[in-house]
């Protein structure tokens, strides 16, 4: 990776199919500049190879490895930095095919996620005996991962909750509590997994923005110089905080998102981008 | 209902279908001076009538009337205390067929709960824009009212976020983070309603101990001398903390459930009963 480096929210380049304008160009005119790009999102649904196709999808030059997500991020973790003893490695997932995909890719071997086994209700009394007892867990289970799981139900986040009675290490994807979509907000991964959290009475380590365990994960697979690279993004609690705590060398607010000027020209802001534009496109000046 | 009156943990009484000792000659010893009882618990998911018919079957003898469940407490808080005017007073029920019969009971519509339309995966994109934009909704929804709920899913929680976002009133049968199952600890009700209470970023009105909202219920059902009234349970947290709170004359731990002596003995314990005995039965002599 070179030394000058912009790390992207994904959400500042489009918003469902809609390309913002001069995305491409602005694109192409960074890595013309010799910068590294890095694409950064908070969604655990989608893979890198899932958000591969949706750059090819819509004309953007972009690399599976220049995308980095929270899913990935958690895989990274768990492979290289968390890097328990094999066989007890293996992740209870409660989440989509993205975190499967990235577990994979990191060979972390794991079960639950979309295993459609686990899509049922829970059987009373016979499952709450099982799971007490242990004979509905494996042993080898050494971590639970939550990401969004839009099949998030009692009998996965039962069985997720007695794996960290008996120890296992807590992490989650991300903890966003919303999901923008359809013009409002709906449960994001944060609320799918507070089910677990709650019972529990903790909080898991987030491997997404704006928690510095994703910083550490990025640099664990790119090595890069923190002082000249600029995060980029439309959310300040998340993107904007992230670049900030990470001692990034900028922050760069783009205004197509949740976040408005006002926000942080506020009197008393807390989390304050060293520059805004209104849309990516306006880099090109 | 007399003046002098007991209220009683539920849980104190058996534990599964093991009754505990000398329970049943106790309650007649109670009754036999005058007191009136009132079993109280936090358990959402059976309905009155339900828990007469496990009172009929350990041979105890109780009244239906004299159970007082939180979904109980939430239908008479919804119909007598919060009283919306109709049509608008439609409650949609995250939680069991005890929520819905008690609901019945006290005459509150409902939509929701059991109703196996909404036990399925949520489809994308279509269920999101209806959810948006109001087709998959009920105009008269003005309650959302949160159980444990072994059938709890994203297609319910996304609907349920959708009424908040829209002003519905929003309240819980109770709140309790865990239930003992099975020698061990499995998602209580405060677990499975914490994704809507994640994605909305504030707490519902708990309709259970030790939320005094419970204790305005029992007082809209009955009338009776909260200094003559005493609260015996087995959590100090819940039923110690609500007597206290509700300043009732007494309060009695009993230690057959998860609190023990050293938990109100110990320096600096908050939640302190004025007095206790190891099992229910003690209080025979």
């Amino acid at each position: 990776m070179s030394s000058s480096s912009t790390a992207m929210r994904i959400g500042v380049l489009w918003s469902g199919d809609h390309l913002y304008p001069k995305v491409a160009e602005t694109l192409e005119m960074l890595r013309s500049k010799g910068k590294q790009l890095v694409f950064v999102t908070n969604n655990s649904t989608k893979s890198r190879a899932d958000y591969k196709k949706k750059f090819d999808k819509l004309g953007i030059r972009a690399e599976v490895d220049e995308v980095f997500g929270s899913s990935y991020s958690a895989a990274v973790y768990i492979a290289r930095i968390l890097n328990l003893p094999a066989p007890k490695n293996k992740v209870f997932v409660l989440g989509e095919s993205g975190v499967e995909q990235e577990l994979e890719s990191e060979g972390v071997p794991y079960i639950g996620g979309t295993d459609a086994a686990y899509r049922r209700d829970i059987r009373v009394p016979e499952d709450f005996d099982n799971i007490s007892n242990g004979n509905m867990l494996d042993p080898d289970v050494g971590i639970v991962l939550s990401g969004l799981d839009f099949h998030s139900n009692y009998l996965k986040t039962a069985i997720a909750f007695q794996y960290l009675q008996r120890g296992a290490v807590y992490l989650a994807t991300n903890i966003d509590s919303t999901l923008p979509m359809s013009h409002t907000l709906f449960p994001g991964a944060g609320a799918s997994g507070a089910a677990l959290e709650r019972a529990i009475g903790r909080a898991p380590l987030s491997l997404g923005k704006p928690s510095q365990a994703m910083m550490d994960a990025v640099e664990g697979k790119f090595r890069f110089d923190r002082r000249r690279t600029c995060m980029v993004g439309d959310r300040l609690n998340t993107d904007i905080q992230f670049g900030i705590d990470g001692e990034l060398g900028g922050t760069l607010a783009v205004l197509t998102g949740v976040s408005k000027e006002e926000d942080f020209l506020a009197e008393g802001a807390t989390t304050v981008p060293m520059a805004y534009v209104n849309t990516l496109g306006d880099l090109m000046g």
